[in-house]
């Protein structure tokens, strides 16, 4: 649970900045190298680098290296941990939201 | 489009912390008073009103004064957009497997 909570926290984090939503964005069209991943951003290579490492430590992506090319791709898991998490919470809000309103037709139709 | 990014950047960094998502899952059950949020949490106020006031500037809650009492509620446009942003990658993943998957499947049948 405490782990859960980490990854969480660290995945939600990680997508807070627009860069790296856009990097997890292009990624889940396929994997990509860094240097195919740098050309839209204007940004330097350390700076992409740097929202690639933040990306792998919140689990949302793996890269790996072979020769001089660094690959990186989609960890879906972490992706479907974030959206399973929002859509319990939103069904949760649902649901309070559907009793209300029979509650109140309940109360209509008593009156 | 700026906006919207800034939105989903604020929504995600505040969800990105384990009591603040505490916080929006007991709010989901229904709006609360600061004193009853606080309840479960061994948090001193000022710091659960600094947590609240981060999940304010996010859109994720929003909280109304009556007298002596602070009610804060759920704002489910913000929780939906993240959710919707998390779907729409999810999906875009996913096709991409079936499409892979089915280019396999078709050079398996042509072998």
């Amino acid at each position: 649970m405490a782990k859960f909570s980490t990854d969480l926290d660290r995945a939600f984090s990680a997508l807070g900045d627009p860069t790296r939503r856009a990097i997890v964005s292009r990624l889940c069209e396929g994997p990509k190298s860094v240097s195919e991943l740098s050309e839209p951003f204007e940004l330097a290579l350390p700076s992409l680098l740097k929202h690639v490492r933040v990306l792998e430590e919140s689990g949302l992506i793996v890269s790996e290296k072979t020769g001089r090319v660094r690959t990186c791709r989609i960890e879906p898991e972490a992706l479907q941990a974030t959206e399973a998490w929002l859509g319990q919470h939103i069904a949760t809000w649902e649901r309070r939201l559907d009793r209300m309103e029979a509650h109140i037709q309940r109360m209509k139709r008593e009156d």
